[in-house]
């Protein structure tokens, strides 16, 4: 007999932005990818989902809104996380038997971003995080930010690397049930908290032409991509979880903008093409090689996800360098205005030689923001509902 | 003893366009190639180099002028070209004692291209294959098309697949001398006459960023570059030679967009990055494969050189579904005027759902060039001087 009581439990989860980029799944059922990958979580005070999930016997049925619109919880991704963390609150039921059966009432999930749905942010990572996260606070699980990396992954891929700060890789595993295809933590944030990043979001209104294929067809066509995943990423995991116990930031720029053009041409040579990057994207790449030349030293790294937005990493020395150079030549955009953004400096001389890219970039960006590595999901007594 | 005549011959050279691409050398001296290629020979009634050869004991050093402007002609590769143009010359003197010594006197080199220079078209290659075939022509050396192709390469790499019509392959040989890296004739053009292109010039004026890396960067620094050269491109040559044997134009097509794709993948995945494509490139491609959606089969094929236009092949047949789309979206831009553009028929409808692309086309291209397969270098008694 279940009691009337409504039990809750809420968190925040992060962004996560990879510098070995995810592409490709052996497994589409169980979100199994073709090569490991490896992110830096974003702060939370910038880029987070805010998740509270709570059930109680007079909820009818489960449901999920976010940012006050109602989702669809009937999907199998959905469906899968669900379904393995009530399987985990059994086994605490089954083992002490004074515990609610949560595991038997139906849940009500309200979810909300801090930042811009329109801004192309993967917010599916910092949803399912959040999601997975929530449920097993409410089910007050036993289980480890690992074995939760394992459920988020059915939710998206890339979530798993949201159940935790700092430094983060997605092993992908060899067993078929998935069940070693888990994120760990290379590094906290504390380890290497010097890591900025400065996000140029595109605008929404540049005119672009779309790629409706995926990451299955670059693994059904392209010519190039099994290299990338069998030869390439292996080594350069290797090298980047170095780099960052190093903290060794040439070697990480120099593998961040490396493993982010590789996996573009890969898409490039997808049939057909699939395109993420615009003409916006590669003035953002130009005017990252000049800032690096200016300095005489690598001071920052681009990367770019499945989208045109560019997400430039520096270390805070280097904060007027890079993104003083970007508020100078943006700063006019949206996104400068809080506490992070306002503290950077704009610089009075612009790299010689980039007309053309500033030109672009001042028409193809819409918005700032400025950001940096950050930690993992962070409980809250704030619920949304 | 020489004598005070002047010595002239004069030849139409042809541009050609990859549909298989070179890109990277094993040798930057001789031009020698990682991988084989494979080319379309265009009509020099729209695309051509005009080029006499002269000499007389009256011209006192060697000199090229291309429209009218003085060259260098002190460069290796112009040096390589008239060395062994002039050693084969000595082979004929010694052969024949009544043969005048030619290849004591200096040349006199005077060429045209028919083709705005401004165009970006590859005006090397035809360049190079002009001049060897004319002073070829001017020594009456016996030599067959592949034996000067081998010196034309030594100019430019593709100036070696311009000393034919038609179908062109390039094929990379091994001997360190480079003296099996020739091009021959896969097919003359009389074997598949239908073959068209459209070439979408893309506008200078258009903002882009520029590349300054070159193809050697790429071998250098691209993780699937030699993955291309060693294990995508072979395959397809033989692909590609079958399909132009069998005029299979769904097969060419599907190795043209490929083939081209994978090509600028190994670009995106040089460090630095090198761009050719724009964001007027990548509507021609979303373009191109809406008119094959439209037509419910593959009746065009896109391929990009080392820049932002784009070469569209078609079958004569699909003349008005193919170019009459160009001409519906484009109708106002410089080259319909001729003869061949002037015969094609705008379609009344456009492809559904491709607004933007077409507006990225009209702003971003500033002429078309409507061609078609054609034949080699052509003799003639026309001397620009």
């Amino acid at each position: 007999m279940v009691d009337e009581e409504t039990y809750k439990a809420s968190t925040y989860a992060p962004v996560n932005i990879a510098v070995i980029k995810y592409w490709g799944k052996r497994d589409t059922k169980l979100n199994l990818p073709t090569n490991s990958s490896l992110s830096v979580t974003l702060s939370q005070d910038d880029l987070r989902t805010h998740t509270t999930a709570s059930c109680s016997s007079t909820v009818e049925k489960d449901s999920l809104t976010l940012n006050g619109k109602d989702q669809d919880v009937s999907g199998a991704r959905t469906q899968a996380c669900l379904r393995e963390l009530r399987r985990l609150r059994k086994d605490v039921e089954e083992k002490d038997g004074s515990a609610p059966k949560l595991s038997e009432l139906k849940l009500k999930i309200v979810s909300e971003n801090n930042f811009p749905t329109a801004a192309g942010l993967a917010s599916s990572a910092a949803g399912f995080a959040a999601l997975v996260r929530a449920i097993a606070d409410l089910y007050q699980l036993p289980a480890t930010p690992t074995e939760l990396s394992r459920i988020a992954r059915q939710g998206s891929g890339s979530a798993c690397r949201s159940l935790f700060g700092g430094y983060v890789a997605w092993q992908q595993g060899d067993k078929e049930d998935g069940s070693d295809s888990l994120a760990y933590e290379v590094a906290p944030a504390s380890h290497w908290p010097e890591m900025r990043a400065v996000i140029l979001v595109a605008s929404a209104e540049k005119k672009d032409v779309s790629s409706t294929a995926g990451m299955q067809q670059t693994v059904a066509t392209s010519a190039l991509f099994k290299h990338r995943a069998e030869n390439v990423v292996p080594g350069r995991m290797k090298a980047m979880e170095a780099a960052i116990h190093d903290r060794d930031f040439a070697a990480f720029a120099q593998l961040t903008t490396r493993d982010s053009n590789n996996f573009h041409a890969c898409c490039a040579d997808t049939d057909p093409p699939i395109f993420y990057m615009n003409d916006t994207s590669r003035a953002a790449v130009r005017m990252c090689e000049a800032i690096n030349a200016a300095a005489g030293n690598v001071v920052c790294a681009y990367t770019f996800d499945a989208g045109p937005n560019a997400v430039v990493y520096y270390l805070a020395e280097h904060e007027k360098e890079v993104a003083g150079t970007f508020k100078a030549l943006l700063g006019e955009k949206t996104g400068w205005e809080g506490k992070r953004g306002g503290a950077v400096e704009a610089v009075k001389k612009l790299p010689e030689g980039m007309e053309v890219a500033a030109e672009l970039l001042s028409s193809g960006v819409s918005r700032i923001i400025p950001t940096g590595v950050g930690d993992g999901p962070r409980k809250t007594e704030e619920h949304l509902c």
